[in-house]
């Protein structure tokens, strides 16, 4: 299986890098957006449309399958691929980001986390062991390192200890993963300070990972910061190792970090504004309830070729959404997907047309 | 067009009938279940997979979308069929249950009914009239005439004036009714008084309708009183008009009203309660997010054809239900359809089987 994953770069230039990443589950033409299956489902679509919409891979999360279904529950149903029945590839999180995010009352020590089940209360613990197992268990085909991620804004005293112990725990990771059929990636910290994310990176460059994710961004900076941190801490990283940046999903801020060399994105933003009737249109985001759209008969947007687009109307959208019918951020969320991936499919194309 | 209406019983016997109704829009085979598209949407679901799901017709509501989003709207955009992406037959009902069961403050009058709209409070005003012309203007296949429904209990008084204003507006709704492209159909009332019933129907068959539904059932009654009720009533209808039980969709009392030689059926319970975690299968109703199914690999009903079961397990769907994450209703609202859909599809064979 150890030839089954491989990550080539077909083209680099000025406008970014166009590559082919390799898995037991397919093929992931890169740049790639990811969409967010936290719970083993991208919300309200199904294995079939994400494929029709362009999807190859999908992002789920260990922290969240760990505390429900359980790991072992999904590992006993064949693991997650089974599970949610996507035959393609799948990226899981490893939670660090999640703890952080969601759980009450968490304990940091140099050994892992304790902290409080956003579900049910119920004391957890996670230390890199237990993190890389659950990420064996549920069976996707990359698995995150446990990092240590910051919030913004961040004081250099936490920043310094987020870098520490992600290095760390990375190599206890790294140390305890034995699935041949899965790839590790790690995860660079260091927050908005330059010579802490060199560290971070060189640390990690240095144990030799399948690839490297930047983490620790999208966590309330400006999309500015975003992107030149981004920019910097890709500069950092080794050209032939698959690049993911964490948490960006907005047009304009993944064609910033696809030119910065980014592989990799995943974000919530295109599913939980279609839900919440915020399409991408060409000229940005059109708000789907909007009363213009009461009697237009035309899609979304004009020229898209996604389901949505070819079957109903603005209007027919607009009085979905005002009449509380969940079909409405269904079909939003299709577009939506189906907009990015051929927005990044763009990116790709323009890359390999310009550096061949 | 004239001529693109028809109803023809092919073949009839104790367990029922199996029929033909002709329309615009396609043949429907019947016995038939009309799935509910109150708001111009069978909740969560597509016209694709309605199609794929084998339903060829489905209700959707003019009182609602008289309301929401305006008869005017949905007939500058086309109509109906168009509005919601659906080729296949539509049927929408007059209004006169909603009103009944929906709005406060109503004011009956010989002549119509004056009450609040449940979305916005507005004083509207319906008469057999208007809700002839809004069920032009929404441009269904079949239309229902505008009718007085009784609640259930009712009294021998109560039920008089209903059938004495249902009979009266049906004349006006028959005189009004101009478009060829539909076809009207009168609904017989007279709650549990099965003299009530005689006149009801005798009055509207003297008027040759369409079609005739049988009314004021569904509403509270024991379901041995609306098998009951509805084998009466349709046995007082002309043998080569097609019948419809209004808000008959178990499978038990669907079986039950199609020996009584009923064709159409509509309900909300198979989405509804696909939406809440019930499935139907042979052994009759199951809770999908029963503790049993935490780690079942089988499908919700083996040997079921649907998209669902066969793509997914009973710990798949029990664990999208507890995530509380929308696309549990909508896969089991699919199963359910496509369960009922076959349901029927075998008591159509079994009739033609039996007759011919």
């Amino acid at each position: 299986m150890s030839q089954a994953f491989s990550f080539e770069v077909e083209a680099a230039g000025p406008a970014g890098r166009a590559g082919l990443l390799t898995t037991p589950h397919g093929v992931v033409k890169t740049p790639a957006f990811m969409p967010v299956a936290t719970q083993a489902v991208v919300k309200l679509l199904t294995p079939e449309e994400l494929k029709a919409a362009g999807t190859s891979i999908l992002v789920a999360n260990a922290y969240h399958l760990y505390v429900r279904p359980g790991a072992e529950v999904v590992a006993a149903l064949g693991g997650l691929h089974q599970f949610m029945s996507w035959p393609g590839v799948i990226l899981t999180d490893s939670g660090g980001f999640q703890i952080h995010s969601l759980a009450p009352l968490r304990d940091v020590d140099d050994d892992g986390v304790t902290f409080r089940s956003h579900v049910d209360g119920q004391l957890l613990r996670l230390t890199p062991e237990v993190a890389t197992r659950i990420q064996e268990q549920l069976g996707a085909d990359l698995i995150m390192a446990f990092d240590y991620c910051t919030s913004y804004p961040t004081g250099r005293k936490e920043a310094e200890k987020a870098v520490s112990l992600t290095t760390a725990w990375a190599a206890r990771c790294r140390e305890t993963h034995g699935s041949s059929s899965q790839r590790l990636l790690g995860i660079v910290q260091g927050a908005l300070f330059k010579d802490l994310r060199e560290r971070s990176a060189a640390e990690l460059v240095a144990m030799d990972f399948f690839g490297y994710a930047v983490g620790g961004l999208s966590v309330g900076e400006e999309p500015a910061q975003t992107a030149e941190y981004a920019a910097f801490t890709a500069s950092l990283l080794p050209p032939n190792k698959i690049r993911y940046l964490m948490g960006v999903g907005r047009p304009k801020d993944i064609a910033a970090a696809v030119a910065a060399g980014v592989d990799l994105f995943d974000c919530v933003v295109p599913t939980r504004e279609g839900r919440h009737g915020t399409a991408l249109v060409d000229e940005g985001r059109a708000n789907v309830r909007q009363s213009s759209y009461r009697d237009d008969k035309r899609p979304l947007d004009e020229g898209c070729g996604c389901y949505t687009c070819r079957h109903f109307s603005r209007a027919y959208l607009r009085h979905l959404f005002l009449a509380g019918e969940h079909l409405a951020g269904r079909l939003v969320s299709l577009h939506n997907l189906y907009y990015l991936n051929q927005f990044v499919a763009r990116l790709r194309d323009k890359i390999l047309r310009e550096n061949n």
